[in-house]
């Protein structure tokens, strides 16, 4: 046989969690070395990847099986009805509110001098209680200023926009992968070595008038992006 | 001053690259430790984040500018022309050609029985003959069992379907990040330790039928996807 051990391992891995059911605890790194005959660090290998894929997760000093990724659909519609079509309870954690300036590209983005003063709202995303996001929000003051007397930051802001009228008419989205600072880790109960999902995004209003520049940051472990798309 | 140190060096980091062009070199650790008065620790942790970011990269014993990433646009293109519209040379290396029986969750997104032979076609993508994708397609043999003799597969795969008379009609896509294999980082000239993004696509034609399932693992340091949104 031929096979590379890598590769027998992953397998061998992937049938374990076909049998096992979310918040099972999977076995230990030693155990499974000793299963499938092969050096510890080529367990530890794979399943630094089944974490980074979000199969497994650490509980305490163990690891259990993780539930499913969060899928969050590409569109205009908020995190919150993103989170809820999944059954999941959306949430969120006031970070930071300020008003600030901005750098030039961002100002340009949302088509205000680069001396004008940008509401920024830093939230963390929670899905049951679990932190999966950071989101940072840039609003032109002159349009949204309002918000500080008004809005509740724990709850959805695309519902306070479209109240106060604002039709969302399109949306850029850019999709990468990062690794997140010390700080972001933080935020997001993760580490430095877990990759992240970023996605910045430019909306404007049905007008093409800016609303909002978002920088947002999704732990890869927790979530995953959905898009359809058609012939147009 | 009660600035982290990380996020200062971050910041120092990116002002040295404004003032520096695509293929210069960047400057060493070493220096950077020296420069900005921290731990060579607290550098290489920004270092590595700018290189998953695709901002720097190794060349030879040194580190050099990186070009920007290839923007992929969410669409029903293909590679081809997303390469293309970016002004890079498009290319594809043929790894695996085979004729193989699919898991039941393929085969069923591909509507065919688990027992039916499918087309497997693994290839890298290449921009301007640099590795950015590694790309698995699978196709409905009773479909496209002829592309066997007349398809080159260093082509575009869907010009080919096209001029068959084929009408794609549309693709649901899934993108999440997650570290490569061992065998996936050498085909894509790649680390284990670099995420990369996985995009999984089921194509449908314009009646509905299955076309392909693709499962394409792209570099994070270079490639990010670009989706445009409208409120529909």
């Amino acid at each position: 046989m031929n096979v590379p051990k890598p590769y027998l391992v992953r397998t061998g891995l992937d049938g374990i969690l076909d049998g096992l059911q979310e918040g099972d605890p999977f076995p230990p790194e030693r155990e499974l070395a000793a299963r499938f005959g092969v050096a510890r660090e080529t367990v530890r290998q794979a399943l630094h990847e089944l974490l980074v894929e979000g199969r497994i997760e650490r509980r305490g000093r163990g690891t259990v099986v993780s539930r499913p990724k969060l899928v969050q659909p590409l569109s205009l519609r908020s995190y919150t009805e993103g989170a809820q079509r999944m059954g999941r309870t959306p949430g969120r954690l006031l970070v930071t509110w300020e008003n600030i300036t901005v750098d030039a590209e961002i100002a340009a983005a949302l088509d205000v001098s680069p001396s004008a003063r940008v509401m920024h709202l830093e939230r963390v995303l929670l899905a049951d209680d679990v932190r999966i996001g950071l989101e940072s929000t840039y609003l032109p003051r002159h349009r949204f200023g309002d918000l500080e007397q008004h809005f509740d930051p724990t709850t959805s802001l695309y519902s306070a926009i479209r109240a106060r009228g604002v039709k969302f008419g399109s949306a850029t989205e850019r999709i990468e992968t990062v690794l997140p600072s010390p700080r972001e880790a933080e935020l997001l109960e993760s580490t430095t070595a877990m990759p992240m999902l970023l996605l910045n995004r430019r909306s404007v209003d049905v007008d093409g008038v800016p609303i909002e520049v978002v920088r947002a940051l999704y732990r890869g472990d927790r979530v995953a992006f959905e898009a359809t798309l058609d012939d147009r």
